[in-house]
């Protein structure tokens, strides 16, 4: 993969995907769905979210599923953690890339991980001064409600970029900007991304959209020609709203993999093996609605090696 | 609306999304749907197609239709014909836009219209030899297949550009570029339409795309960026084929309004009244899965007049 001229696509499918679900998914079954994803090709997998199981009941097996895929090989696995406690048994149990998430909304961030803003920052503090000096360790900050929050509304773009100087500040270098409730416009996610790389070139700066009411892939191509190389999807759509029948959750890691494929532009995953994945996440969940249009649609037969004429003349 | 600054959504549900249901929708459900539409503020309307009712069976009724909807005030009314029979008789029926379409693919106008591309071009020409006179009465033409087509593959933009250049040389001022089967990526639709602009600056160009495997608005939104300025879309997302259960179709007329509603570009559509027409198109078509994801997601509470909060400061 070059970096230079390709994108990379991170799988939060059995973090965010799932977190929401009533239904408890076997620990082995998250397993062998992160081993799918990885056989893809995708290089960055979220697994899921060291939290208090109370909170996300979902992620109560988290240590036995980093156990089990840890030693997957030419992956980075990554985690979830919203506090201190979190992030050392993150790195016990293997996980070496770190995501502290936190809102940048008061009220979400109180609602979200029972703490203020200020409280989250303190705690990221907490964890650099620990695990920044640890090898192979990379603590990375994902900004939530960045485009926008249920309770709060939108943000002028001056606030974002206060909070991505104070996780800077601290000497991070990977920022993940969230559009939580899928909140975001192309105008506006040009314009936040924009300001965030021009302000602080020495981050890199990802991008976690969601597809709620359809502008999921729009506003990545925005961002991606503003120039951001990181997008986190979700294998099948899922991370909705369950309640919400046929209501989209995050940007279908199908969808946008084959949007760049078929742009030309790099992803490394090949997009068979990945339906491969999807049709096994709707085995193991076989009442849940997937909303990936390319699930559903299939792959068109000139994809993945096969080549699709191209005409020279017309008659 | 100012043009300089909106865009024009024009609602071809009607049209494209009717045209290949097994269901005979009843007449006066048509006409009831293309008066919610219209009441929505859509100010472009395609109502059907004036063909053979062997080919479409759907449209057996658009005289009928026509003849109900024909005075409905504030809307620009347009058909699909495929050759000078259909041209006169929706003229007949009061239709004074009318659409001549064919596929740049001969497999797909062959398939399509039973004639090869270079005798549409001899019909487009009989077409404009009668009413090009005609005061009120404008001709567009349609070209399929530009994105892709499903049995010749991808054209090189010359060969989309010799086509352009048929159709103007007739001195048709308004072209449609149609992503027929949703071969169409943001890249691609770039470099298409941007070609087209610059070669013919005095041919209007909107594009019709079709989202069959989510890359509509993408596609869409690129589209916008080159400088197009008219969008073909559907209500509900319908248009897909009926036998790929969850496949989407056309784009949705709700999320392509609601993402340029989003971006600040005027659309003269009221999404609420617009959401209306969708429950009446599921209301007579109750086993119709629509793909609209705002229809399913539901309107933001802060749009259409509930300004949403924007803080100045973060606590």
């Amino acid at each position: 993969m070059k970096p230079e001229s390709g994108v990379t696509i991170v799988e939060v499918g059995p973090r965010d995907g799932l977190q929401n679900l009533t239904t408890q998914v076997k620990t082995e079954d998250k397993v062998r769905l992160i081993e799918w994803l990885a056989a893809s090709g995708l290089r960055e997998i979220q697994i899921g979210a060291f939290v208090n199981s109370g909170a996300i009941p979902q992620f109560r097996d988290i240590k036995e599923v980093a156990a089990c895929v840890r030693d997957l090989s030419g992956v980075t696995l990554t985690a979830l953690v919203p506090n201190l406690r979190g992030a050392q048994t993150a790195f016990e149990s293997g996980i070496r890339k770190l995501i502290f998430f936190f809102s940048i909304s008061r009220s979400h961030n109180l609602n979200n991980v029972q703490q203020t803003t200020a409280a989250s920052l303190e705690a990221l503090a907490s964890i650099m001064k620990i695990f920044s000096s640890h090898p192979d360790t990379t603590i990375c900050a994902a900004l939530a409600t960045v485009f926008g929050c249920p309770f709060e509304g939108f943000f002028p773009t001056d606030a974002i970029l206060r909070y991505v100087e104070a996780v800077a500040d601290m000497d991070i270098t990977e920022v993940t900007l969230c559009d939580t409730v899928g909140f975001g416009n192309p105008g506006q996610v040009g314009e936040i991304t924009r300001a965030c790389m021009e302000k602080f070139p020495e981050v890199t700066f990802g991008v976690h959209l969601h597809n709620t009411r359809g502008l999921g892939l729009a506003n990545a191509l925005k961002a991606y020609e503003t120039g951001i190389r990181i997008f986190d999807a979700a294998v099948g759509g899922l991370g909705g709203c369950p309640f919400a029948p046929g209501a989209s959750g995050n940007i279908a890691t199908e969808d946008i993999v084959f949007m760049f494929n078929q742009m030309g532009v790099e992803t490394g995953v090949h997009l068979e093996k990945l339906l491969d994945a999807t049709q096994y996440l709707q085995d193991i969940l076989p009442d849940m609605p997937l909303t990936s249009a390319l699930f559903h649609a299939g792959l068109p037969k000139w994809v993945d090696g096969n080549e699709f004429p191209r005409l020279k003349e017309q008659p």
